[in-house]
């Protein structure tokens, strides 16, 4: 399944994506939330779709998309996960993997504008495959870990580099700002997914190519980073580990390249669709 | 106000402390969530406590409490926001606050067990004044900082040393590991507490005083940590915001002294109670 959320921000309803067309699905009741996930709600999903089969209605293109998910208890990010994004912002490999959390209040939709935040200079892109997690995951084996996937969507893990990196640490600050997390459009359950190893992931500013990568590249796969976050913290339904980007970035180029406003971001993964944002400055977000 | 939440984990109910005795509340309808600090809570609940007076069944002290208020959004906490503590761990003053966040799935009950997680070598405690906004903060002045505070509760900022230190980075691994923040025993609302910048905090392990500190000692003060905190994201109604410890955590003595199973930790703040937790191995945590 294909599910998505649409509608003005913060009243979102549910729907899925069947054969490319967009359908309604607020008659199952309630949200693609914490409780969903906990109480079988991909299955409890899939039954309703085939008691309703042609029933449903279309939800118009006009409509915004939120992200595809409601906002999560955590998201928790895997910072250097790819050996050439980790050579070109001059990083170590990383021995075992790096975690930082980004503010759930920066879970935007997939197309919603990306705000620069005030006094930043450095705003920055990161395209991500996200894994959403579908059942309470505490000490999980990795040889057990893929049961805990609900699916996988495409984020940006918008980055801005002065506060990640020099205003005195952690990377959450410079990770969590309002907007930084576009999700979606849709989150893809594992089935819809031939082989999440190998995945095109890209990303374009003003339509040149930035990243340009494969999932093949990851450092330190899925099921091992949903066993090694579950080690330091209990993950709960509906929760969302971000995998890391590749090279590609504006920090990595020499000068480095940030967003400004007015600039258009455009991003996709193989078999999670693309999304795309216009940058704006706070200032000009608020007029 | 004092607000308190009592009854098993995840089912607790809402109730208050007047003269030291502890009433319930859950007539009153809903949690202590970011609903109801939005929508005007604590006034409507004032004003719910006026026309029931004598009438609110009183909770055994046998009833467990839960954290005061609802798992949050978020919980970021301030690091190295005492000199004498910066100075313990080796660290230079910070020239503006630090930040890093802890999982929400880490916010427990005031007297919940600690339990130290598998792998864990250097678990250890810091008595902290934590403040619970009462409504959405974004981009706020430090002069009107204070119209954002619900109010504040004693909280132990739990963390392990290795996995914060050790374990390549960030501090949020750490951090959040589950049952490491102990919250409560209740809210206070500001008009509790006389002068929240001079109030005494402590604690002990196996009745020994470890820390023993004031909040004039803070180095950044609580209007302008939530002015600082609100210009890289958005905090909700019921987030919080934890100041940093004073000297006196086991990662300063030499040698360095960590938490081991049976211990008994016991913390308090000046207006803001005590709270009590006895320390447990994982494993036998689920014996």
């Amino acid at each position: 399944m294909k599910l998505i959320r649409f509608g003005e921000p913060g009243k979102e309803k549910t729907g899925v994506i069947i054969n490319d067309v967009k359908y309604d699905t607020s008659a199952f009741g309630g949200d693609y939330d914490e409780n969903f996930f906990e109480s079988d709600g991909l299955n409890r999903l899939k039954a309703f779709l085939k008691e309703n089969e042609g029933k449903l209605n279309v939800v118009p293109d006009s409509e915004r998309l939120g992200a595809p998910t409601a906002r999560p208890s955590k998201i928790v990010c895997i910072g250097l996960n790819y050996a050439d994004h980790a050579k070109e912002t001059n990083a170590a490999l990383p021995s075992e993997p790096i975690l930082f959390m980004k503010a759930s209040t920066s879970f935007a939709g997939p197309n919603d504008d990306i705000i620069i935040p005030r006094n930043s200079e450095k705003t920055d892109w990161e395209v991500e495959l996200s894994v959403v997690i579908g059942k309470k995951a505490s000490y999980v084996e990795e040889a057990e870990a893929e049961q805990y996937i609900a699916g996988y969507a495409l984020h940006n893990d918008v980055s801005e580099r002065a506060f990640q990196l020099e205003r005195n640490g952690t990377w959450d600050k410079g990770k969590g700002c309002d907007t930084f997390a576009p999700t979606g459009p849709y989150l893809a359950t594992p089935d819809e997914i031939d082989d999440v190893n190998n995945l095109r992931l890209w990303l374009k500013v003003n339509g040149e190519m930035m990243q340009d990568g494969t999932t093949a590249n990851l450092i330190f796969k899925i099921p091992f980073l949903i066993s090694y976050v579950s080690q330091f913290m209990t993950l709960l339904p509906g929760d969302i580990i971000s995998t890391g980007t590749p090279a590609g970035v504006g920090l990595g180029f020499t000068p480095p390249v940030f967003l400004k406003h007015g600039d258009v971001v455009e991003l996709g993964i193989d078999g999670l669709g693309v999304s795309k944002q216009t940058v704006k400055a706070y200032e000009a977000s608020k007029a």
